[in-house]
């Protein structure tokens, strides 16, 4: 596997500066990569609402739909920026990515399920004001075809959750970077007193500012899970 | 907190057969007792929903909305019959309720992300059917009411997903009874080779028949958190 090791600062109080290397897998960059594609796609599809709506003289963001659509998109752009940000940018402190990683975990299953609430409310609104002759509730072909969707759309999201949720589907540990301590050796691009960790396993790894309560509050974020699924 | 003690049978192989005991305390019970009242209520709404319908010959279970809402409440009922039989009555042995934790777990969850989908959905029809002068897409103030309803409802859920998502917000070790290792003993009611445990603890509990596999089995299960959030 493919690391990309980062020069990441650490600054603990405000004497001690200690720089870190995070290695950042290829899991990572094709997990960054694949949800800027999807972002990619979500904006697309929403210039393409908009404008269908004012082509057909249908007003915008009227319904619950289109608000907890665009909240979720809104969300997710966020998610994307601060998900680049901190674990993908070498600026983040090791505590800061620790703190956010379980947030940034359960943000991305909140935003994937409201998605697909959202999903399910469109396919709903469709069905209703498409189907007029025969109507929806006399249940024609196309209504039972588009409900089995809405029905598949629910079970892949079941599923993906259940991936998602599954510790021990997580990229188990050997398959992380080996974290070797070192005390004063200056490997590459590193001063004094550097430490490589992965980001992920930051709460395991002692860089040296642990007191008791960051120890105990460490051990808490690792009970969060806060090590991607990615 | 009062715990409630009840005598499980617990074999393995075809030979060993060991009493436990099994701590099932009142937070289990408040669990037990509020999803019951809660599946009694989904009952007499049911009930009301195809009453209103036959009343105003509306058809029955055409929409997504409806069939994902009936999915949901038949998912509920096996989930309460089978937290019941496993985690309430005294039949089921520990590895098999340490087992089917996690799954209950999930589940629970699922169904409850699933009963706001529908919820969401049932709302979106109601405002579809319901707003015709003004319509719906004029965004009249009871448009903009209800939407700001299911946004509450979509804020409730987060919430309540975070909160049960949060492995340091469980009950806590402490709160858990404790778990005497006996060998030999006869406390009330047991027999020979007794061993106390609360079923939810089953993993770290040494009850007498764990190989090296059923230990590393064990250890998966304690990491998928079999503990309930209740």
């Amino acid at each position: 596997m493919v690391i990309v090791q980062m020069i990441s600062k650490l600054k603990v109080g405000k004497i001690q500066v200690i720089k870190v290397l995070v290695n950042i897998s290829t899991a990572t960059f094709i997990h960054a990569g694949l949800n800027t594609i999807a972002m990619i796609l979500a904006i697309v599809s929403m210039v393409a609402v908009f404008e269908y709506h004012n082509a057909r003289n249908i007003p915008n963001m009227y319904s619950l739909h289109s608000w907890i659509g665009l909240t979720a998109v809104i969300f997710y752009s966020l998610q994307l920026l601060l998900g680049f940000a901190v674990f993908l940018l070498p600026f983040a402190a090791v505590p800061l990515r620790a703190a956010l990683m379980p947030i940034h975990i359960y943000s991305g299953l909140l935003i994937f399920a409201t998605v697909i609430a959202s999903a399910l409310m469109g396919i709903t609104e469709k069905l209703i004001f498409s189907l007029k002759n025969p109507a929806y509730s006399t249940s024609p072909p196309e209504a039972i075809f588009v409900n089995c969707l809405g029905l598949l759309i629910v079970i892949f999201g079941a599923l993906v959750l259940w991936m998602a949720s599954r510790p021990h589907w997580k990229r188990p540990p050997e398959e992380l970077p080996k974290v070797p301590r070192r005390s004063g050796g200056t490997p590459e691009g590193t001063e004094a007193e550097s430490t490589m960790t992965d980001c992920s396993n930051a709460d395991k790894s002692d860089v040296g500012f642990s007191s008791e309560a960051a120890r105990k509050r460490n051990l808490k974020l690792d009970e969060a899970g806060q090590r991607s699924t990615m």
